[in-house]
């Protein structure tokens, strides 16, 4: 996780634990509020290739079940240029979903 | 593949075949018109679960390599229960990617 204070926005990055784990870290994220301004967090989850199936449950899941007046404030795909162990340059699909509780978007 | 008219919008659903079959399917599209409206056709690419990443290869591959001008209309996520062969019913998710031509859009 990486927090960026000048969009008020924190990132869950998805790997391979249980999902339930990104789905807790996210709910922290859109509970708090930031020191200085007092707003909402906006939560970003980030995937790349095979992971952004599971980036989209954890999404899901949130939205259903743990904050049921989150919104997606926007959905981003991307490609990006990985250098692998022997040099080859492959280019891997990622995403990013940006959640927020609708209470507290203008 | 299925035909919305009144949206002029037609799908692609991914499956398991090699996803070039995909990218080549939703170039077609793209490079349509409709033929009482004369209006170039939007191209959903459509994925459940575990493909949810190969549809977002499909649109990334075929906005990066094949049309250059086509943007992201709307990304949406959903969950959707399937039923399984035993009664059993499980959450999938699943995403909606609409591609059009960027010269189309108003």
């Amino acid at each position: 996780m990486t927090r960026n204070d000048k969009d008020n926005d924190q990132s869950v990055y998805i790997g391979t634990r249980p999902i339930m784990n990104y789905v807790m870290a996210a709910m922290v994220i859109l509970n708090e509020e930031d020191e200085e301004t007092g707003k909402a967090k906006h939560c970003t989850i980030k995937a790349r290739g095979k992971r952004i199936s599971r980036a989209v449950d954890v999404a899901e899941i949130l939205k259903k079940k743990f904050v049921t007046n989150a919104i997606y404030v926007d959905i981003r795909l991307s490609t990006e240029q990985l250098k692998n162990a022997d040099g080859k340059v492959s280019n891997v699909s990622s995403i990013e979903i940006e959640i927020a509780k609708k209470d507290e978007e203008k």
